[in-house]
């Protein structure tokens, strides 16, 4: 494909997106496709002579949009949002357009030092000291088994035990409360720390890990003569947005000498309005931090941000320096390389660049504001009507509800709220996820998408009151 | 930003787009900016409020392109090529505006059911065998991690091991070659193997691993009491495309119970080429391999293809399923969260569908047979021209190349080659990168940028003739 033929079909695809945009509130927000409809459909192999971009994109329309869940339609409320605002869009075209690569600072400059400044951009609006440094990850599960490598190199000192993990005598023990995500269980497990080394630490009645539960914990371990090593906790959680006490939590893991990871991919985005930051008290005591920009916040996804306060150790912990990525300047810049797992990188600052500048600050509290708002109206109909409940304090967009007809047991319950949920997502007009809280299985809504408005929210109060009927 | 003003944006960033590709030529293709260049020319914060979007793009091409190494330049010899064909670029045009997200099969059915399709076209281009399945990872550092991963649970039995590697008795041990890349010892560290527990095995005159090294280097572990784990295989390595002996190293793990993984990050897309495939004689004794689709290949970074040959162990090591993540349908589907390290996931597939449609196979092979002889055709100058020396063979694209003046001792030899190759870089005229090799300076001019023809690769000629003087 030439410059002058991409030139063309790029203002296709770009209309496309366009009125995809526009109307996808029109496609069921779930998909209704069967397993395997997309590979029955598909040539076995690839083509030997070339197609015209007309017949990929007639495919596009015909095989790939009946396959799709949209998340960026207003009827979506499943998982957490993950929002693309169009600005962040553009900024990842241009990324993709340019095709540089950040290996090191002298691949692309301009990509390493965007990524620094953006990035300290981000940390003001969160309210992170400047003692917090940052680097773009691609997902919160990857910035979590960073985390957990550099606890874990940390407590053996690495520079000392050359054995690595086989070298360690005293097992080394992480600590992760029982709301906490699914990948920082995988996270300890793919560092190597072993699943009878992970300790399940008990929550509150609101789901919040509770300090001293922790404290135990620790206690226990130190008389067995293990090794105390990290402890992960989480402002919103995945289940309920739980929000783990981090100075409680911060001041144990300081006095046991635990690396403290905090787990904001969801509440993070929140930091940017002053009236969240309380959930954050005591994130000064933390090792690391990850949020993800790519959730409610809006940045293209892949964009997690990882901030730590020991850059350093970061570094000698990922640096690598073979000859073919020495340069001269490497005592005076920042190599990306160094700061995660992946050698070569995206220019991934452009789209968080694009979207903060485009869209400004204050319309994205905005926005945020709005989204707090609308879950706020919706918890009020749920509590205020019978046969509704609200399972946790909704503590920002997401509420865990059950529909709770008389005279059901637990059993029929479980089988009600499941059959409910299927049907509302069967039907693609609203996309909720069920999920289990205390054994039992309610559905959350996750409010936040981009375009979702207080009509869509009022819309999908009276969809959950007829589809339960 | 609305869909209609995205549309409006969309249209001039694929015209700048459009523009850079047709003119890159013309720009120096290293930046020309110091340290520190951009950091101090922007804002030290984000603006409260939205800024016209021409003001963005007027400082894209006054800030940033002067701070870019341009990858997609027809004068680009450095690294390997990281090509972006613009067929792919609009494939990850259409992930990013869709922006919708694999957390698993429902999330977004065609997403998941396209990666398993264009892998298994790319499997058949590659002469793999129907025993592997394939899943997109970003990097091959990223593939090689989760490579020692499984193979460390393997060795562990991770069914029968709680304490993950700090319950292991006899220490793991992981062969590599003296040559191999950077990313295989970074990942052993990573997945906690220990220093101590890395072997460099020995390579022969064309720096390929010597299979008796390695049968040696197992037998002293074994009589030490150490229990070899995993031994990496490269085709192609980064400083010289060197090639393994896979057959040979293939037959050696087997015999040891040895987790065999096959970093083909570069020459894995010359097997598009049958005459080439020799190259791979005994592939099918590895456990998995990983190919960059996003270097020679020519699909928009980041697309590394992770071929394994039992994707049941993959799934045990990566699998988790919280309730929130369970459908209905998880019997039936590949859930590609438990493929890899990530769970959110981008449709990166359609950039490797959209490229394999419009491009088609005949082209592509076309393309890097192109290069094949454009970079014999160098090696012959270089050969036949007084004063120079190539190092290596010229396996593939990439030469290793020496200017040496008649009267200079090594350590002036290194001198001269530093400065010539620091010269040409600095100058914009071409980029290639300098490394070491067998303790000495020399520079790899590795050829296969997308705009590369003859005439450039005879500019450079000229030019490193030109430079030396």
């Amino acid at each position: 494909m030439t410059p002058e033929q991409f030139r063309q079909y790029g203002h296709q695809l770009i209309d496309l997106i366009a009125d995809y945009r526009q109307s996808v509130g029109e496609r069921p927000v779930m998909a209704q496709v069967q397993p395997g409809y997309l590979k029955a459909a598909l040539p076995q192999g690839a083509p030997r002579q070339g197609e015209p971009f007309e017949a990929i994109l007639a495919d596009v329309d015909k095989l790939l949009m009946p396959g799709l869940s949209h998340w960026q339609h207003p009827d979506f409320y499943g998982y957490f949002p993950s929002n693309g605002t169009l600005s962040s869009v553009l900024g990842d075209f241009l990324s993709t357009g340019l095709g540089v690569l950040g290996l090191s600072w002298q691949s692309s400059p301009a990509l390493s030092e965007l990524e620094e400044t953006t990035l300290d951009w981000l940390r003001q609006l969160l309210g992170l000291g400047d003692q917090w440094s940052g680097v773009i990850q691609d997902t919160a599960s990857t910035s979590t088994l960073v985390a957990l490598i550099c606890a874990r190199e940390r407590a053996t000192d690495h520079a000392q035990v050359r054995g690595g993990l086989q070298g360690q005598a005293r097992p080394l023990i992480v600590y992760v409360s029982a709301h906490a995500h699914s990948s920082v269980d995988k996270a300890a497990l793919l560092a190597g720390f072993g699943r009878d080394n992970i300790r399940l630490i008990a929550t509150d009645e609101q789901f919040a890990m509770r300090p001293e539960a922790l404290e135990a914990a620790i206690a226990k371990d130190l008389v067995a003569g293990n090794q105390p090593c990290a402890v992960i906790a989480t402002t919103g959680t995945t289940t309920t947005t739980a929000l783990d006490p981090l100075r409680a939590i911060g001041e144990i893991a300081q006095a046991n000498q635990l690396w403290l990871h905090v787990d904001s991919a969801m509440a993070g985005s929140a930091m940017i309005l002053p009236e969240c930051r309380w959930m954050w008290d005591g994130i000064e005591l933390a090792d690391s931090v990850v949020v993800n920009a790519h959730k409610w916040l809006g940045v293209a996804f892949d964009c997690s941000i990882y901030y730590v306060r020991d850059p350093q150790h970061l570094i000698r912990v990922m640096s690598t320096n073979p000859s073919y990525l020495q340069s001269a300047v490497d005592g005076e810049v920042k190599n990306l390389r160094d700061w995660g797992i992946p050698l070569g990188r995206r220019f991934r600052a452009l789209k968080l660049w694009f979207m903060l500048r485009s869209e400004g600050v204050e319309a994205l509290q905005q926005r945020l504001r709005r989204d707090l708002d609308n879950a706020r109206w919706l918890a009020e109909q749920v509590e205020a009507t019978a046969g509704w409940e609200l399972l946790a304090p909704v503590q920002l967009q997401t509420l865990c509800i059950r529909h709770r007809p008389a005279g059901l047991d637990d059993e029929a319950l479980d089988r009600h709220t499941r059959a409910w949920a299927e049907r509302l997502n069967a039907s693609g007009d609203a996309y909720v996820t069920p999920a289990t809280l205390n054994g039992r299985w309610m559905v959350r809504v996750s409010v936040g998408a981009l375009p979702t408005e207080r009509e869509h929210v009022q819309r999908l109060w009276q969809r959950l009151q007829a589809v339960v009927a």
